[in-house]
């Protein structure tokens, strides 16, 4: 392995959930990486502008914020409320210097069980919250969730779908996120990757693997890239040739791996990264 | 609700998976259901022709045959063995009198992450045993399985997909099968559903519920429709509209439901049909 930086690898945050904002800046900083992907509660706990300065002091960049969403309810006190969440993540958003918040759209409300109605809420949702993005200088960011999250998650399953709803606002407002673990499985992937790309659409490129059996708590079925099934070399290629030149974010929720010291997940992370993603880059 | 006969619905046997090809069939005809589609191995440990005769003494008609496929392997002796069972399948359908075989088309081979390969393995399978379906007088019904079983189960994820492979061949000879707790989540479940009806190509229509948590066996996550997040009548519309004529079926894999009492779980299953399906077929 070349010691050489890993000049596009960034960190996110949950790989190391139970870090603390300085902890995960400390542990990205440790082996010289160059980008963090920061989430929302542990910044909260640290404090907004006291988070934005120790990033910036440490010299690394924010290549996104986990994350808004959750755009599906029906109720409009509910409603609003999230909508006011997410105008507050899109100021976090531009605070810490990161290009894009992540948006999990949300799942079917309580007791509903009507897809198509949820999945115009949030384009309606995004109608509204892409003139708060554009204010603020960054680009919502559309996470497609793998088709077991649909009715509990995220009513956005496929990178198509996403890009049907992002393609009704301006790219730089609204884009998509290609997460290795949620898309591997689409048939049309490749080209979906490659629509993205064309309409400067990907904010953000995240690497985990899938692995096998689903988890007992089926969020926390992914693994470091080469353990389970995915194709790290077709994809990286795909979002390369699509002209995505942002960071790749290594995101991954699995128990064994938040219960591991942070500078061997860390390690392990980029190791993986250098030998399984970043050739094809 | 009425005591009319559900003059399309089927029990599928895996509903009762315990159950003797006997018992199964006497079931069914207990709660005055019409058909019943069948698995292989029940049928295998009754005997073909003793099955067959069974079934046709009970009046019953048999909507389909669970299962062949597995068509993913790239070793030679492995494939052929494939082939061979697929055909003896093909031939135990026409003994049944089924319309369909069902075709659950595997997932990677061991070792593989080449998604793209086993999928043209599939196509090229099929090229062989459409012959064979053809001269049989049986249509093998490609089962698009939910994308949470790709990697170990199925590398056909939508119904768009499978009717990308199926319409290289005869419609007589190759359709699909739409099974709502696949499908479900799909965005553009409602024109493939349309677009298979236009083509004469579903095979099977199967109804169950897609439940939360996922089970611990994910094979294990259905439920009785009602019971989780799908709507029936969204789906059971397209369906109808799209031409299809045929049995309805009812397969639930579900430790509590293979748990208990056969005529209860046959009761409960036929009912909500006649609640949540009939009505909009």
């Amino acid at each position: 392995m070349s010691g050489a930086a890993a000049t596009r690898f960034s960190l996110n945050q949950a790989t190391i959930k139970f870090a603390s904002l300085t902890e995960a800046v400390d542990a990205t900083v440790a082996a010289g990486i160059p980008s963090i992907g920061l989430w929302r509660e542990p910044v909260a706990e640290f404090g907004l502008q006291a988070s934005a300065a120790y990033v910036r002091d440490a010299g690394l960049r924010v290549s996104s914020l986990c994350r808004g969403g959750f755009l599906t309810a029906v109720e409009a006190g509910a409603r609003a409320a999230a909508l006011d969440d997410n105008r507050r993540a899109i100021e976090e958003t531009a605070a810490l210097g990161a290009p894009a918040l992540v948006l999990v759209v949300g799942g079917l409300p309580a007791g509903s069980r009507d897809l198509a109605g949820a999945r115009e809420r949030v384009r309606d949702a995004l109608g509204e919250l892409s003139l708060d993005a554009r204010a603020a200088g960054i680009q919502l960011a559309i996470e497609p969730l793998h088709p077991m999250y649909v009715a509990d998650r995220a009513v956005v399953s496929t990178l198509g779908q996403a890009l049907d709803i992002a393609e009704q606002f301006d790219a730089r407002d609204v884009g998509v996120v290609v997460d290795t673990f949620h898309v591997f499985w689409d048939p049309d992937v490749l080209p979906q990757i490659a629509r993205a790309g064309a309409s400067g659409r990907i904010s953000s490129y995240q690497v985990c693997d899938w692995n096998l059996p689903i988890a007992t708590d089926a969020l926390l079925s992914r693994g470091y890239p080469g353990d389970g099934f995915i194709d790290f070399e077709s994809l990286t290629r795909a979002v390369a040739a699509a002209g995505y030149e942002g960071d790749v974010e290594c995101e991954i929720f699995r128990q064994d791996i938040w219960d591991a010291p942070y500078p061997s997940v860390v390690e392990t992370s980029l190791s993986r990264y250098r030998e399984l993603v970043e050739p094809y880059l």
